[in-house]
């Protein structure tokens, strides 16, 4: 993964959550208020360096071509081990809530996810290492600074990956317009794993196995499926919302 | 709005639902089988020439640069007006259910948003007509042959729009990160418009003040919103539930 952020609001999430950043580069041109004037405020509080460059120099390095004068040096953000995503339920004394991603590799599909993860406060994401999106700059700046907060693990082998999480008493849900059952008739609120599928093929045959249930998002028009980040949103949210059904 | 269709299913999807085709380009080198291969049999069907040109001519012609080797050039897909929208619901004997974006910029969303309001079977969608993308052909290629199904009417005013729709009886309810009353608290049988506002600023103000509700998805991390067109398929697939309950 790259060290570059870009942009005026990846930059100042980056500095609120206390991402280690080396320095900052500002376009001479840009306008002080706002989110700069934050960021310049946040970086001064931290010691960081803030260089003044041309903004020529910031469009040769920008890899979003979005960095609106602003692009942060910060060290990687690092994939964590299935372990450590595992202990993050614990830590929140939370029934366990996991998204698995079998092969998204649209980085605008994979930033969306990201933020309603965030959002839903899933414990984390499992991504695939091949034929799928890393955690790249576009990623990031579709993320909207939710990279910084959601812990991201990266397995090789997804179907391995759910007989691990099996053995964790964690329920997998993958889903799959072929599924035998309404997504929102099952309960989320026991320990869970929902699984999605990549934009092409969706949920290769081995994961769809795996899993202990397939379950469909209702189709009422002609189209056969929903771009994986609003199926992912939808899903997510239905469980967060039976969740917080028992909490009340 | 541009008249070329590009992508395998989206050329596929185009045939299927009958929309006038003056032409098809193949790449001479595409693989004729699956998809390609049911594009050619429909083409011949209804008397419509393909023609087999370089994979270079394709490349040229392409604003999408995914065409997959297929493009048909197809008759502009018109927006329907406002009160041909307002008469679909009638049509389908229905309580009116319309979504309304004020002021989506990014192609990817609009396409992914009509493709879930498809497959939540709304009635239209109305977009504004400035600051706000059209349909172009990467919002086509977004929708996956959604364009083909979904009414969509381009308004000069989404204010004043939304007048006209509560003088037809039609609840309007805006999404806004600042709303008072949880989205799923509110009761979406009855005729509705649910607003959704752009990826920078959301609502604007005005048409803020014109909406009977605003109401606001529960954020439990640390980003401020969601990607609008997972905010829009949450909200959309919540209205679906409940109409369905009904039914059952």
């Amino acid at each position: 993964m790259s060290n570059l952020i870009e942009g005026r609001n990846p930059v100042l999430e980056a500095l609120r959550s206390g991402r280690t950043i080396g320095k900052i580069w500002l376009a001479k041109n840009c306008a002080r208020h706002g989110a700069i004037a934050e960021i310049i405020h946040i970086a001064r509080t931290k010691n960081i360096l803030i260089e003044y460059v041309e903004p020529s120099a910031i469009n040769r390095l920008s890899e979003t071509r979005a960095s609106q004068g602003v692009i942060a040096f910060a060290s990687a953000k690092d994939y964590v081990d299935l372990d450590t995503l595992l202990s993050i339920s614990q830590t929140r004394g939370e029934p366990a809530i996991y998204l698995i991603l079998d092969g998204i590799e649209d980085p605008h599909n994979l930033g969306a996810i990201l933020r309603t993860a965030d959002a839903a406060g899933l414990h984390g994401v499992i991504v695939r290492e091949r034929r799928a999106v890393g955690l790249t700059p576009a990623v990031e700046k579709a993320a909207a600074g939710a990279l910084e907060y959601v812990a991201v693990a990266k397995v090789v082998n997804i179907a391995q990956t759910i007989v691990t999480l099996k053995q964790n008493n964690i329920w997998i849900v993958g889903i799959d317009q072929a599924g035998d059952i309404n997504y929102r008739l099952l309960d989320y609120r026991p320990p869970t794993a929902i699984v999605i599928g990549g934009e092409g093929q969706g949920l290769s045959e081995l994961v769809k196995k795996r899993c202990d249930f397939l379950a469909c998002i209702p189709m009422r028009g002609h189209i056969a499926s929903l771009n994986a980040s609003v199926a992912a949103g939808i899903v997510m949210y239905e469980a967060v919302k039976q969740r917080e059904a028992r909490e009340a």
